[in-house]
């Protein structure tokens, strides 16, 4: 099974970017499975009820967030209503919506996917994502082999360490929150692909998505200013990963990279 | 010119990794000049008179560093007597030592290099970076075209504000601290050449060099736990730069990675 | 009932000023109940077999601890042992010892202790305090009635929050970790007492107990310095709190503060 | 010299006890200088142009702020253009406004005020309070002797670090930030006057002057919430330092705290 998982689509440049590009990619690599981070899609900060749609409409699976997720009230709605719409799962018991998903593809294929969140240098602060992972994992039906995990946090350390707790227990742990590609992609010994970070999807002219002149603003001079999606072309980043349907394990791992004209 | 840019040496492994592979990585590379990261040589923390003294007895001409600069506490004098070996920067005025070093490659070409450390997540807290690199440049002496500039950070947004803050300014931002390589290179609009992180040189089979059953106890079990650097095949990460001397822009970067046996 | 609490015990100078002026105080405010916050008894940074029998043997009734809990390793065994030793209950399952303690006063009254650490800017990250709070709350068997909580936390937004969250609830939440006493004692509205911080135990010509050279050194130079618990005339900081122990709400809190000679 | 110092004035509940309660106060301590931290005047937020002029209107002689001062946009240009209004005076080289005021009392005594910003767990992270204490003092006119510093900081150990830092070259250190009075004022051995914080001013049936329910929410469920500032009978918290105008050092300092029938 082909998984296609897209990092963090940010604004409208991340949105267009990923819509236009997606059915050739999807169809160029055989994809089976596609899941998306979309916490940055509305504006840079959270997702709305249109967004959304307009992802599940263009053949998107499962989208997952971080701790962007529920910066548009809506979300909150959203995630209660919508179980293939993730909130990192291990927010309190209680917190409407749910950071695991199990489905089938397309062609009948059983998968689930498990969204959380670090602590480390996060906020808000959840708990903890490994004891979380080994919860959630626990209820996998026996006939989901295919399982990834989109580890949203800000330390290498920390999504490093969700490699090697998950390595043999699911088939990717990849993670996203940096916005910046890592070249790190690998299997690791027990059969799990892994990457640090996929990068975002939208306007690398920026600071991680951001009008870089507001970034170096707020940086360089620590006054307030109000974040703004960067515009100009565009970059889609994300990973194919290529896994065993019989024993979930992972047989590649692969960047993908599409720019705009 | 050739500039060998090396990211955070991370113990034995990654000591024993880069004095063995870096002779042939400079003649391979036609490599001008070398600058590498020893902040995590001494068994993960901090540096020693030994391990200089060995380090520039193998063609490395220049040492950067960050926040584990004066983790064994002989650094404090080291920085003071040699000034091959960069502290931080933005250090308070007064800390021995500098994060600025001026220098002519073997050829006789000038050169200089910059070694900040980022504030957001990082300890100690010291002076702003942007500023302190702004008034490091201004005593650029007007010869020295190449400026490489080790920007020491936890957050890419950090990083990646440099890199645009002194596009066109210097030959070189490249990143490190992360101890994860990232896929971002490139030359920025006006010349410079940007990395977030170049990785680590070290044993990749570990949560950032450290030794990953301890930091993954430390991780889940929230246990205090004596980290210490892993060993096993050691890989050397880095980036080779190639500047024009006469305008000091960059026309080229490019990601070197290079394993035991 | 009558419940002294006392704060952060640090160092050889806390232990001193607990140990001598313990058994006055005790007699002249009628203790019933005496806890006593201990995580930085051992020259400031954790717990050892030694000190804490040497409590147990001056009628100190439970000793709470914070994120200092585990800074010497023996104590991971020890409170595992002694249930009287508390930890923070919101590390994760499975961790050895206990934040919740149920006993009886030597007069045989039942009373319950509760210990948890906050997040806000706390090491290690553990669980909610509040989610754990209301967990552990719901095993109070019947019959007790006089709850204490010892809330381990940098923020007074957090410690208040608290307050709020668990007033009516139990007898008291009082706050440590900042070794300062705070002037907010008081009852809320449900009849809970609260204050802030109590403040530690241990020589004030300090910076929060530790010797005042050493952290001016590391704050002003960022140099690293290992620190040691100051010297000197040390004071013991604490609360009175008159609870009913009919209903278990509280009647009076009131800051208690001795002097060395 | 009388010297009322008052902190943090949250919201509309903070501002109208002030008013209210000022000129009693005035009088009865028979005060020779007011200043008031007004970093959350405005709705718990910043302040405005409104507040600023009400503020000076009513016998107000200097106002100091902390991280909140930029919070409302407009208080770039008032910092430029008041310079009776402080912001953090480790705010970077060429910010609009100071963080250093001298003026003369209304019977023409002269004072000087400094308004710093820790850097432990605060955002922005400003230049090193320490260093930024040190340049301003030696700019102090030989004339001025009387000197109080509102040294705005999360951690106690910062404020204190920073009283013993400064003991013996200002009349007083205070500490804002935390919004809970801390009970540990004293005067320093070499005759500064000390506390770790002051208090805020506002309604404290709240978690640090914002309404309880909306905090709880965030802390509790860690669902975004917008805050808004308490309502309900506030308090006015702030100390009296008696300065020696002969020498600048303080012969005492007293909590003052009043309530709204
Ligand atoms: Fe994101
Ligand atoms: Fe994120
Ligand atoms: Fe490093
Ligand atoms: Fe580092
Ligand atoms: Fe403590
Ligand atoms: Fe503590
Ligand atoms: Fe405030
Ligand atoms: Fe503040």
């Amino acid at each position: 099974m082909n998984i296609l998982f897209i990092g963090d689509v940010v604004g409208d440049a991340g949105r267009r970017v990923l819509l236009a590009r997606l059915p050739v990619l999807q169809e160029r690599l055989k994809i089976d499975l596609t899941i998306v981070n979309i916490e940055n899609a509305a504006g840079g900060f959270g997702v709305t009820d249109k967004i959304l749609r307009e992802c599940l409409a263009h053949n998107i699976d499962v989208l997952s967030t971080g701790n962007h997720v529920f910066d548009k009230r809506e979300a909150v709605e959203l995630v209660g209503r919508e179980p293939r719409l993730l909130r990192p799962h291990n927010y309190p018991v209680g917190t409407p919506g749910s950071g695991w998903y199990v489905g089938k593809t397309r062609t009948g294929e059983p998968f689930a996917v498990l969204n959380v969140m670090g602590t480390a240098f996060m906020h808000p602060v959840l708990d903890c994502p490994f004891a979380c992972a080994r919860t959630a994992l626990e209820t996998r039906p026996e006939a989901v082999k295919a399982v990834l995990v989109d580890c949203h946090a800000e330390t290498t350390s920390e999504k490093m360490a969700m490699g090697w707790f998950l390595d043999g227990q699911v088939s990717a742990v990849v993670g996203t929150h940096t916005h910046v590609p890592t070249a790190d992609e690998r299997i690791l010994p027990a059969g799990t692909a892994y990457i640090s970070d996929v990068g975002m999807t939208g306007c690398y002219d920026s600071v991680i998505g951001m009008n870089k002149d507001k970034v170096l603003r707020r940086m360089v001079q620590k006054l307030p200013e109000r974040l703004e999606a960067a515009e100009g072309r565009a970059t889609l980043c994300g990973v194919v990963i290529d896994v065993d349907t019989k024993t979930g394990r992972s047989r590649g791992i692969q960047r993908v990279s599409v720019r705009e004209d």
